[in-house]
């Protein structure tokens, strides 16, 4: 495994792989990696020559007020998962070395920034925009994989990749869950036992929902959120956003009409971010309206 | 000479000179080519295997009261002084083909954006970086070839290279001049035979200025400005800007002080835009502040 710490090591080793036209497949991440990380590498290995994975808890993706100092780093043990899916670049740039000066450019996608974490995370989608676009042009990868517990993100770095016609295909990857539903995530180990135990209602809401949904597809919106709201209401977990919009455009639903008559053939998302104690937690499901309603 | 009209032309015909490990050579222009459009690809083909030209009158980079419409084009005319200058694959794309639908994603470089054309022509910079990520993210050139006319459009884009580590070399090449030192510009077709006569106006102070540093390293930036200035005042050329500031920073310098006190060591831009009728004509020089300022 080639561990990379400078642009000029990675580009290298980047640029020997296309010589001798070896696809490459990129997952990039901001390390303490899990089963989540695991999958997106498999996926990679499976489709691709070479699979390069980064490692950088990226400062310009944090607010003020955020977790970026406390973010958990554990180098070796992600090394060690790295090997263990057979990646062949590792790339572990420093701050310095992503950033050498302030940047003076600053790439935003509107529109499907507009909510969800978009809103309650202001200029977050500028820092994703950013050093996903450097690590794009340090990588030069085929094929890019994000995990969709992120799903905004992905709608974000695919309408990115379209508008700047980036040489990329973005594969979106399931989200991996722990037994009882949790989506894994780098910032579960901030929660309390107590609160690990109440976060699991974030995706049995989403379950529930997908019964219900099941069931009677002229829900309406604006059921489909309380639905998720009562439920998240029932512990200690604070809302910052339970919301249900188009997906990918992320664009707004007409909220008081059956969802089967606004949506007929189109994806739409159920999202919500839920703060316990001071830990941020996200999840999502995706659904398809055809006749009935189906998650996907 | 292959002529490709669409992305994928373009992409397969970059794709077939990438994998016989060739270097690519990129000028992109908005047409209506002359002698100083020949001199960017003369100075591609002499440093790469392959020279790609890019022919596209980009609506992003324009204001809505400019000149898009009556933005002069003739692609036959183009296509034979492409030929004369060996290049290897022309890009011809319609708007439609470079903007399928309406791009949410925009990239600004600030600072350097600031002043000047930055100023006097909102959102122009912002057009110009997206369309060049574009056709970068499409050539992948080794090397990209820009005229100093546009001096601020070349900061810009020497800036948003560096900050998305984009990989590709930028290599700024001289203005060519008429001979009564006209800068060549595209759009010195709209002027009236009078005002042609009196748009040498820009290069001559611009000469005059030199030669007046080069007697007295002590002018400050204010007698510059006004020595152009008032040249300008004699004829009836409308004065948009006139500065005088840092190059490439394109920071501000104190004006008042003389400049071999303030920038000891550093490279100045002193750059105007005049109106001739409704003819906007652009046009600078540098200098390099040593023990005496010499213009570079």
């Amino acid at each position: 495994m080639n561990i990379c710490r400078t642009k000029k090591q990675l580009k290298l080793a980047v640029k020997q792989a296309a010589s001798q036209g070896k696809s490459i497949g990129f997952v990039p991440t901001m390390g303490y990696l899990h089963d989540g990380h695991a999958s997106l590498l498999r996926a990679a290995r499976e489709e691709n020559d070479v699979v390069v994975l980064s490692i950088f808890v990226n400062p310009m993706q944090f607010g003020p007020n955020e977790d970026l100092e406390r973010y958990p780093r554990d180098e070796e043990r992600d090394l060690a998962l790295a090997a263990s899916c057979s990646t062949d670049i590792v790339f572990l740039p420093t701050v310095e070395e992503m950033y050498p000066s302030k940047p003076l450019t600053s790439i935003t996608v509107r529109s499907v920034t507009e909510r969800l974490c978009g809103a309650s995370r202001p200029g977050h989608f500028d820092g994703v925009g950013l050093v996903v676009s450097k690590l794009f042009h340090l990588v030069q990868p085929d094929r890019a994989y994000f995990g969709m517990k992120d799903a905004q993100q992905v709608a974000v770095i695919e309408q990115m990749v379209l508008d700047l016609d980036m040489n990329v295909e973005i594969v979106p990857c399931p989200i991996v869950r722990e037994p009882d539903g949790l989506a894994l995530s780098s910032r579960n180990v901030y929660l309390s036992p107590a609160h690990r135990t109440e976060a699991a209602v974030l995706s049995q809401s989403l379950g529930e929902l997908a019964q219900a949904l099941n069931v009677s597809s002229s829900m309406t919106g604006a059921q489909c959120v309380a639905l998720i709201t009562n439920k998240i209401k029932e512990t200690s977990g604070e809302i910052d956003y339970v919301e249900l919009l188009e997906y990918p455009s992320l664009r707004t639903v007409a909220m008081h009409i059956p969802l089967d008559r606004v949506l007929s053939g189109q994806r739409f998302i159920v999202a919500l971010a839920v703060k316990f104690g001071s830990t941020r937690l996200i999840d999502n499901a995706l659904f398809h309206v055809e006749e009935v309603i189906e998650r996907v």
